[in-house]
């Protein structure tokens, strides 16, 4: 069997600092996959339809997002409802880390069709932890292919 | 804020083997939701609908599904394509966990909606790793409200 192409996340995270912490975090724990950093929900889309900054490059063929929920220009909802009501784009999972807790934001990511949904804890050293235990499951999930 | 109720883990597993090993090693990495055992596509149906053996009982508020896909009566592609187009039970969560890693299985399950997809090893240590790996994100996931 031909060996599958290589897995991409997208992460999409506004907070530079943030960015570079699960970033660091997830190479900690050994994931190798390769990362792109995307800092709002407008590139994000842009990024997966080859559209704006982006036009004319080709699409990652196996792709798994890292959405954050407060984005500038277009936010993770928006982004949420955009690729999970597009066929196209409607099986790569989403998993949404962001800061809230609330229980209707929640709600609200799962009736859009997100996969998981973490919280980042405020504390430094409990955010690190939910990254490492994020990366036990990255390593292994089976993503699908593009099309 | 009141305490929101506990997450149940419905695990959906006709082998018994299988169920045993996979409750004893979320036990051993600290989950302590609530797990039911169906040992297949019809029961665990059955279950969310209160319909045949469970009937006039009530299901539990917040829920993930632990999906096997060779199932008897029902299989799990039947079970996704069911809870997954009805607005009443789309948003639960379900995480497949099955022997196949062949792409097109994975693909079609992310068509069908499931959230994450997880094979398993055929090796004992190499299967307990991953039900260790898969119990540190159960830890932390936040689940969705049944309604």
């Amino acid at each position: 069997m031909a060996e599958l192409p290589a897995v991409t996340i997208l992460l999409v995270e506004d907070d530079l600092g943030h960015a570079r912490l699960i970033e660091r975090n997830l190479r900690r724990n050994q994931i190798t996959h390769e990362i792109v950093q995307i800092p709002d929900g407008q590139c994000a889309l842009d990024f997966l339809y080859s559209e704006g900054d982006y036009a004319g490059r080709i699409r990652p063929e196996r792709l798994l997002i890292l959405l954050d929920l407060n984005l500038p220009r277009l936010d993770g909802y928006q982004v949420l409802h955009r690729l999970k009501t597009d066929p196209e784009t409607q099986k790569i999972p989403i998993v949404v880390l962001t800061t809230t807790e609330d229980s209707r934001d929640v709600d609200r990511c799962y009736e859009l069709g997100c996969s998981l949904f973490f919280t980042k804890p405020v504390n430094y050293s409990e955010f690190t932890d939910t990254l490492r235990r994020l990366s036990e499951t990255l390593s292994i999930v089976k993503i699908p292919s593009g099309n």
